[in-house]
C-alpha cells in the first residue's frame, strides 16, 4: 500500500523537474528550477520532506516494494540531473549530478525535520555555487 | 530510552569533530576533517547513516525527548562549521555552515539507504567546492 501510494506520487513529481519554458531555458536553468520548487514545497503547510527519502531512511530495508519504488524515483532525478549537467558543458555530468542530489536530500531531511528553512534561496544559491564550479551554461 | 541512547552518543561524535591536529590545522583542514570521517563512518559495516538525522526524519516530532537531543546534536555540528568558516575568512560563515550541514545530512540519509558511496571522495570533494567558492583557507 505503502509502495502504491508512493508510486501514484510519481507523476506529480516528475512535474516538477520539467521547467514551465523547458524549450527556451537553458540546462543551468532548467536544474535551478528543480530546486526553486523543492524550496517552494518545502515550504508548504505540513510538509515533512521527501517522502522517497523518508521511506529510505524509515525502512532501512532495500527488498520492501515501496523502497523499490522510492530508489526509482531518486535515480530519475539523479538521471535528470546528469542529463542536464551533460548538456549545459559539465566537466563530470555524473559527478556534479551526485552533488546535487546531495543537497537535494539534504534540503529535504532537514526542512521536513524543521531544523532549516529554504525560504530565503538557501537550496538554489547552494545549487549555483556547485553549477558555477562545474561550468554549466 | 531513545533519547538516553543518543546522548549517550554524544561524545563519540564530537570527538569526530576535533581534527587530530587541531593546533596546527586550518580552518579549511579541520572541515575537510569532518567531512572525510563522515565518509569514513559511511563506509563502516552496518552503518544507516547519522542517527540524530534519522530520529528526527522518523519521529516527526520536534518535541519529543530524542528529536530534542538529536536537533542539539545537529546544531553542534552546524556551529562547528560556523565558527570555523569564520576563522578561515568565509565572507559569510553562517551560510556557508548552513550549506556545509546540507550535504552532510544529504550524504548520511542518502548512504544510510545504500543509494550512495562515499569512498571515493564524493562528500570532501563537494564540501571543498563550497569551502573554495566561500574563499575558506
Amino acid at each position: 500500500m505503502l509502495a502504491a501510494s508512493l508510486e501514484r506520487r510519481r507523476p506529480w513529481c516528475e512535474a516538477r523537474l520539467r521547467s514551465p519554458d523547458a524549450q527556451s531555458a537553458t540546462p543551468r536553468e532548467r536544474i535551478q528550477y528543480v530546486f526553486r520548487r523543492a524550496a517552494e514545497n518545502a515550504a508548504a503547510p505540513g510538509c515533512c520532506g521527501c517522502p522517497y527519502l523518508a521511506v529510505l531512511v524509515e525502512l532501512k530495508d532495500g527488498e520492501h516494494p515501496a523502497s523499490v519504488v522510492a530508489r526509482a524515483a531518486k535515480e530519475l532525478l539523479r538521471g535528470c540531473f546528469e542529463e542536464q549537467a551533460g548538456q549545459g558543458g559539465a566537466g563530470d555530468p555524473a559527478l556534479l549530478a551526485r552533488q546535487l542530489v546531495l543537497i537535494f536530500d539534504g534540503a529535504s531531511a532537514r526542512a521536513g525535520a524543521r531544523i532549516e528553512h529554504l525560504d530565503d534561496g538557501l537550496l538554489t544559491a547552494t545549487a549555483t555555487t556547485l553549477l558555477d564550479a562545474a561550468g554549466v551554461k
